[in-house]
């Protein structure tokens, strides 16, 4: 193994990947600075709208880690930490180098400019994965030539458009991913199944999600509530897909409040959403094969159980494996999708 | 994410696991060799019998990017590498840090004495993981000690411990694991599932083993030949679990030679061997609960097929999460094991 830019990129990847999902109406993006000798001073990500871009908390960490200066810690809001930065840097990235999944960013919104940032702070050079193809955004590598320093592009590339991707489908017109959760052994009967870590991140998926999908078996076998409680967020509306329409509706589902519950046997709904959600089994991945972007997959470490994740045969790439305190989260992407693309 | 001791500890334990199984009659050792500021030398892990040591793989490799003298890229032999570093270190390591899983080793075997190179080297702060246990190679840190080196001890000790373990176990009495592959939904019919490259990986584990343990329903259903051929080792005896003795002896495995193959329904043959691979589905696994240290799941990323691996609830730890070129490659521990070991 050897420390060189693809490793410090792939640093700044996995940390990005963490927050998939999570960081709408931003993309997930990632960042690590390091220093003149090769150190690594920080690596961070962006977490969620309205905290500061990737490249802000990793800044942040390197000036702690250089300076040892705890009142930066207290600073959580973006616009605080970019002032803070400018005034106190004296000059101490100078030398050092900024690997980042994304082009910065070079327009104020929420926040200032990451590219504004990295010019004031004298940073040596900034290496990028991904381009910003977003119009607003875009232009960071410009104002970073402008400011003389360094850029090097297509550090990774391929797999910081990957960790991009679902972003990218979102703004041109929506994300659609299909999530499981099984045992090792592909079962998914006899209640709970993954670790309390893992439903909270399932949670807040579905607190960014204004579509949730799900088949009708599923609604009425487990009675579920759908909601994202366990980060205190929003529910989603809910599509069951069934060919039937009666429903008992004291199921939870149907009482959480300021959701739209629709009962339809036609996928076409969901071109009224933007980042969509398909929670099921076997039937439901074979369902919706032709819409799903990504798919998303949880695995708890154990075996036993009898109902079986059955379907038709599908490859995947493995985009991310994430290991939290117990289970396995998995982003994949099909093969034969892949495949179109390159034939098309 | 922070670069400390932890991190370093870890991508030496990241490397190291990769070799696991493949390096008796030697422990899997990693090791990182980190610069005065915190800069990443290198990362080696000790990979087969015979090759260096972890911490001469990355010393080597440190000195290389310290230098970029090329000479030492053509020496594989440790002694030479010893030799060589020893000649023409000229103090360049003096203020760099040593991170390996195990406390380097004391005694002058196949190769000299990691602790003596390090100490010739002026390294200035070792830190250990796991203490070395067998008596023969032990007391590296005394004579780091001795040198007047820096020594920290139990850096991730307990992962450090676990990627010892199979060895630990095998040094006592036997080592035994239970293998098994399967795609994601947890089937393992229908012909081959896995990539080459774990095929690969699996060929060089049965090198390595002295005995395979299988069913008898696998060796009549699968007509497996079970030898190492993918990487041209040694094929290990064979046990074939079965009540039945009547077996086609034209199935491949009776004819590979130099093997013993015995058919028995007594697992008390497992006893005269020390490195012991069972593979097989879920009757197998069942079987042989009670006698298995550790797992080794392989996962190539497909759903798809219908005879699914059922057994009755059994829970993990991951130990080990490995990303091959398209496989997942996965240690477990039982917990139920370790709630034994834990109690007693």
């Amino acid at each position: 193994m050897v420390a060189n830019s693809e490793f410090f990129m792939n640093l700044a990847l996995k940390e990005a990947w963490k927050y998939q999902g999570l960081t709408y109406p931003n993309p997930a993006v990632g960042c690590c600075v390091v220093s003149e000798s090769g150190a690594i001073l920080s690596v961070e990500a962006h977490k969620k709208a309205g905290l500061p871009h990737a490249e802000v908390e990793a800044l942040k960490s390197a000036y702690f880690k250089l300076t040892n200066d705890e009142f930066i810690l207290k600073l959580t809001n973006s616009a605080d930490i970019h002032k803070y930065l400018i005034q106190n840097h004296n000059g101490i990235f100078k030398n050092c180098s900024v690997y980042t999944t994304l082009e910065p960013c070079s327009h104020i919104g929420k926040t200032p400019s990451c590219a504004d940032l990295l010019s004031l702070l004298s940073i040596k050079k900034v290496y990028v994965g991904a381009l910003d193809t977003n119009p607003e955004a875009a232009c960071g590598n410009k104002k970073l030539l402008d400011a003389d320093i360094e850029i090097q592009n297509g550090v990774l590339e391929a797999k910081c458009k990957e960790l991009l991707y679902p972003f990218e489908r979102w703004s041109k017109d929506k994300f659609v991913f299909f999530k499981w959760a099984q045992r090792l052994n592909g079962t998914y009967d006899g209640g709970i199944i993954t670790s309390k870590e893992s439903r909270k991140n399932v949670h807040d998926m579905r607190d960014k999600c204004d579509l949730l999908v799900i088949g009708g078996e599923s609604v009425r076998i487990d009675r579920p509530t759908l909601d994202a409680r366990l980060v205190d967020g929003k529910a989603p509306d809910i599509l069951i897909y069934s060919r039937k329409s009666e429903f008992d509706k004291t199921i939870p589902l149907f009482k959480v409040e300021g959701r739209k519950v629709i009962i339809s046997d036609n996928l076409d709904i969901i071109q009224k959403y933007k980042n969509i959600m398909i929670e099921g089994g076997a039937n439901m991945f074979e369902a919706t094969r032709d819409i799903v972007d990504r798919y998303l997959c949880y695995i708890a470490p154990k075996v036993g159980g009898s109902k079986v994740f059955n379907t038709n045969i599908e490859e995947f790439e493995i985009l991310n494996i994430l290991q939290d305190d117990k289970d396995i989260i998995m982003w994949l992407s099909s093969r034969q999708l892949i495949d179109e693309h390159n034939l098309g």
